[in-house]
Parts: C-alpha cells; structure tokens; sequence
C-alpha cells in the first residue's frame, strides 16, 4: 500500500499531540508504508510543507512518549476553511496533486468544526472525482460541544486543569475571616462544559464553587446579587463560577464589549467575571476579586488527564483502523458504554451529520435555580479526568517536542 | 517542659503548610508536650480561638503528609499588626495571659514581614516583662524580597508552576504561521523575582519568553516596542514576560485606564499587560493578546516545588530546634552553601536586621539591554524548583486537608 498523512487545525488543546501520537502509531502498525506531516493544517499540503514523520520516530526513541503530553500543536495551525467544491477553485486539484505526488492513501484531520468541513469537503471531492483516497477526522475541542461523540478529545484535560485550580483558588479565598467573593471566570462562549467542570472542585476536602452560572440559561443580574447575598449569609468566603459566554434575556453578553471584533469577526468579550466584580462591589459592597482561568485551560500540560491522552491516542489510532477498513468522509466518536467501570466504545460517524451543530449542556443537567449543575452532571464529568499522564521533567521544567 | 503555639498569617502560597507539617514534625521530637494552633494568626490567641494539633495528628495518619501538600493556610490567616510595645494597649497582657493558660513555652508565627514584626515586638514585651517564652518566626514569601535568606520558602513552587505556565504559553502561542505577540504578567510589585523566574522556560524544547522587564529597572514604552519589532523580524510568535509592577522613570506604574467603560460605567482599570497589549497593538498593528497568570501562581499545589515543600518543612522543624536553644526574636534563614551540587545550611537571624528591607534583585544579574536576565540568575533559580511533592489524588482531584 502507500502513505498516509495527517495535519492538526483549528485552536490547541493538551491531547491534540497525544491524537497525532495515535496516528503515527496505528500507521506504524497497519498496511500503510510512510507517514507524511502537514505543516499548519490543510496548508503545508498546498504549499509543499511537508515532513516525514516516519523517520522521525525511527531516529527518536523517546518521540512518541514526550509527544502523547506535548500540549498545542506539533504540526502546527491554520484557521482555512475550503472553498465549496463546485467553486471551481484550483485549490482541490492543488492537493490531489500533491496527493498523487507523496502516494497518499489515506488523510487524517485533527481538529474542532472546521477541519471537520475540510475532510467533508475533500471526501466529497474524492467522489467526484473517483479518487479512492480516504478522509477521516479526529476530532479535538476543549469545549467539548462536538454532537454524536460521548465528549470530546481534549475536554477531559481542561475539565481536569479547570477543577484543579478551582480548589486552589478556594483554598486560597479562604484564608481569612472577613466575607468575600470570588470569581472564576472560564472559557465557553456558547456550551457550558468547561464551567460546568469547576464542580468537580466538590471533594471531600473542598466545598467547590458555591455558585455556577452557564451561557445556556438566560443570567439574571439581580437574581445573582440575591445568589451571593443569600450565600454570604450563611458562609464566609463566596466562590463563584461564570462562563465567559453568559447573556441576558435579550442574548447580551454580560461583559464590557471593547466594540472591537477579532480576526474571525467575533466580538471581542471583555470579561463576564469582571463585570460580575464591578456589579457585587457595587451592589454588595462586599471585598471582591475576579480571576480568569485563561489560555491555560488548554495549554496546561502538566495537569492534564490521563483517561483524555490515553483516549486521545485511542482515537488517533482507531482513525487509521477505519480507513484500512475503506471508510472515508467520516469522524471518529466515542460512545459510553457504561459509567461505573467506565467504558468507552470507539465508533465513527459521517461528518456530514455533525458539522454545524452544537452541542450545549442539557438543560435538564442545570439545578432549577440555575445556579450549579445536578449529578447526572458530575456523574459524567468524573471519570474524565481521572488520572495524570507521566510527563517527563528534566530540571524541574516538562520535556515536551518541538519541530 | 509546656507547650507550644503555631499560628500562620499574611498571603497564602502553596509551602506555608509545609512549614506548619514541620513545626508539628519538630515538636513531636522534641521535649515540648502539646503543640496548638491558632486560628487567623495571632487573634486566635486573642479571641480564644485554638486548636489542639497533637491530637489532629494522632487522630489522623494520613494528616501530616496531606497538610505538606495543601496550598494556602490550614490555621486562616489575618493582616493585624500589633501596636508598639510602650503603647500602653492591653493586647500584650491578653496574649500574655492566654500563654499562660495554655502553659506556653515557645510561639512560632510562620509569615512575612508583618508576622516578623510580630515575632520582634512580642519577644520583645517578653524581655520586657521577664518571661521566657520564646518567640521565633519561619519565613514565607511567594515574592522572594526578605534580605538575609537566600530565598523564600514558597518563591520555589511559585517559580516552577510560572515557569511551566510560561512554556506552556509558548508552546500554545506558537501553532499559528501569523506574526503574534503574547504577554505574560506576573506577580511581583516592587521585587522581579517572580518574573524572573519565566526565564527557567527556556529549555532544549523552548525558546523561553523573548522579553523580560522587571520593577528593578525603568521600563520604556519606546524602547519596548523596539525590542519588540525587532524580535519580530526575528520569529514569528513573540513571547513577552513584565512584572505587575514595571514602573516608567517617573516611578508611574505602566498601567492605565483602557478608556473603556464597562455595563456599569466604570472604567475598566488594565493591569501592565493589558496596558502593553493595548500598547503593541496601536504601534505595531500585529496580533497580541496578554495573560495574567493571577492568583494561581501562589496557590497551584499540583505544580509545587520539591525542593521548596522540602525545604518549607525543614525549616519549620529547625525553628522547633532553635527555640528549644534558647533563641528569641530571630527567623530561621537558610544559606547556599553550594549550587552543584546544590546545598542548603539551615541558621537564623535576629528578626531586628531583617524587617522593612525588601531584596531586589540585583542589577547585574539583568542583562545590559534591560529585557531579560543573566546566567547568574538562572543558576540561583534552578536548583529551586527541582521535582514535584507526592500530591494524593482521588477521583482526579487532589487531597488537601481542612479544618
């Protein structure tokens, strides 16, 4: 048989690699003969920026280790969205050149929506064309709103580094006698999932955040401030978590819009835990800090998931099965068998069911206060983060991998 | 012999417990009876408010290695300084009386500055009054600026989780083929240290951050978007660390209203990152977006030192052993005696010499350009964020112990 090649796309999480080690695995362990890298997605093939990761692996004994927890991205990035394939763009026969020309059997996409698109629209053109190249995605987002799969590659990590660092910020709000409040505030435009992590900071040993708040129920300002109020009657230090992505009745987000939009025309949020600090100070008077979580939610290798690598690799590999199997235009998904002992089945889906559909948090998985989330919840969340990958350190730093 | 008392006070970081497993720890070998805590520093002694810790401990196996690990402070913590000995305020007397009462031989207040004025002023009452109870305080700094120490306990594991957030930045800054800037703003108000520590990112996986500015030396708007432009034309994605604290030749902290308002109508109060993000994107017109790595930097647990929690516990130990000497009104410190291989001699100081200085960090150990460190300062920083403490996990999420 030929070669395969694959290419990451779309924004990092900690499991993508672990996703590409699985490729390169399942390659090394099927018909294909050399696996090809593409640099910055779907890009490096246009552009001939293309590495032989086959001899990679076979020079670097410790690659495929350190790669599993290297967090971003070791191919690199790009935000393209193909053209339709009836556009007539010369960018399709661009790539089935270069496909023709490094012998590529197969095509493995790791990426959130768009690089879903990318393997839908190629396959569609493979068709037409009667090229019997295969397409298949792996699927990758830390906002875990993906439909058809159980959860998604990369959501586990950030639910795990999210919780974790809730509890500290609990701990740390604690310390001393005066009421406060404080504020988490954690990425999710559109879906709640990552926020609706910060529950599993409930331990033992940690009374978790008091209050959650999703963008898939409508916030109330002045229910919030009587939220707090009420808390703050009957404990000390009050901790709160908030989506980024809250909206009032009327869909408008609860944050200072800047009024300017980012490069993909989305307007740029300012802060919904901000402007949740400026609104109890004002209101309750009360000392009160926010703190965003930020771009480490999806960078934080050292806290990743053990259970998210392991079936982030799973994931990569089981891609590779499908496409000696002679699927194509389809996505890998995971299916929960059982909760207690977990299982998970590896499947696939056709793409063209997917894209373009978003995945938020049940409303039925929301307390009908609407401020913190039910078991059905936690239940689900748990095993996903159970388990710390064996990052290797080498003078108290990670050893990750780099191009 | 009587008993003693601990008590914790000031900012959290993730080693003060440690310092208190080590109190515990020297007590039990030594010929005092019971140990006590006092909750929210020294007004548990005040109000009454203490706990037996000797039966904590015997109650509970696994508390001692459980408490080494847990951030922030097990006794509460409180910002109370105590008034001049000669003022006439009965507080002495209470604390005096309460001593008695709990038969008290030796009272050791793990803290910073304020705890070590605290230490001064009471051993200096005793030696007022005739009373032999000894009083000996046990650093604790995230910041790094007590004089006579050669570091912190607490800067160590505050160095490490910033110095591997910071690679993971990087790492996460990197996977785009478009010009970018990233900004990273670290704790440290008037010391660099903490800031300093971002250089521990540059590794044989990492570049580092590309830009250092530190509160030791005047920052320059135009000269920080030269060096900027010049990384620029250099590499793609431009890593910058600042400290909180940057101040311009004026002494003006470099941060400044965003001019925006938010859904309140306050102005929104930017941080030096956020002044800077603002301030690349109007000179250079290039991608750019800023990190506060926030309170995490003090309370991340899960990426502690193990030299630190080590030398935290040790520390609190040796000021068991001096007390039981004979020695008052000191701080324990600890000595390099060597840096390969590296060792610590554990002493102490009169607090008197200590007090109201804080420790910059040198000139000479920031490079001539002022945008980054030497050698020197990485040779100091290494040996103290080497390996990571045995943290318990359940369902995913750490253990940490509670009151």
């Amino acid at each position: 048989m030929g070669n395969v090649i694959v290419a990451q796309s779309g924004g990092p999480t900690v499991a993508i690699n672990a996703s590409l080690a699985g490729v390169i695995e399942g390659t090394i362990g099927s018909n294909y003969d050399k696996i090809y890298g593409s640099i910055n997605g779907i890009l490096g093939i246009r552009d001939d920026n293309i590495i032989d990761l086959s001899s990679i692996v076979a020079s670097d004994p410790h690659f495929l280790k350190r790669l599993k927890t290297t967090p971003a991205m070791y191919l690199g990035s790009c935000r393209f969205k193909l053209p339709a394939i009836d556009s007539g763009d010369p960018i399709y026969n661009t790539l089935f050149e270069q496909f023709n020309k490094y012998q590529i059997e197969a095509f493995f996409y790791i990426g959130g929506n768009d690089s879903m698109d990318t393997v839908d629209k190629l396959s569609a053109y493979a068709a037409q064309i009667g090229s019997d190249i295969r397409f298949v995605g792996v699927p990758k987002t830390v906002d875990n709103d993906l439909c058809v799969t159980d959860h998604t590659p990369g959501f586990g990590s950030a639910a795990k580094y999210i919780a974790t660092s809730t509890m500290e910020v609990i701990f740390d709000a604690q310390i001393y006698d005066n009421p406060s409040v404080t504020i988490i505030e954690v990425m999710g435009r559109d879906a709640g999932w990552l926020t609706a992590a910060t529950s599993l900071a409930k331990t033992e040993c940690c009374d978790g955040p008091d209050l959650i708040y999703l963008p898939e129920v409508a916030f109330d300002k002045e229910k919030f401030i009587q939220d707090v109020k009420s808390i703050l009657g009957e404990k000390t230090n009050v901790v709160v978590a908030v989506s980024e992505g809250i909206r009032d009745a009327q869909g408008e987000y609860i944050s200072a819009s800047t009024g300017t939009l980012d490069n993909f025309g989305h307007a740029q949020l300012s802060g919904a835990g901000k402007t949740l600090e400026y609104l109890v100070k004002d209101k309750l008077g009360v000392k009160v800090r926010s703190i965003e979580v930020n771009v480490l939610q999806r960078a934080a290798a050292h806290m990743s998931s053990l259970t998210d690598i392991n079936e982030s690799e799973a994931i990569g590999k089981k891609a590779v099965d499908i496409a000696e199997e002679g699927v194509t235009g389809a996505m890998v998904t995971m299916e929960r068998i059982s909760n207690a002992p977990y299982e998970i089945k590896f499947d696939y889906a056709k793409i063209h069911d997917i894209a373009n559909e978003a995945k938020e948090v049940p409303q039925d998985w929301i307390n009908p206060e609407h401020n913190g989330v039910t078991k059905d919840m936690l239940m689900y969340l748990r095993p996903l983060v159970i388990g710390l990958p064996d990052v290797e350190y080498r003078d108290g730093l990670p050893v990750f991998v780099t191009r």
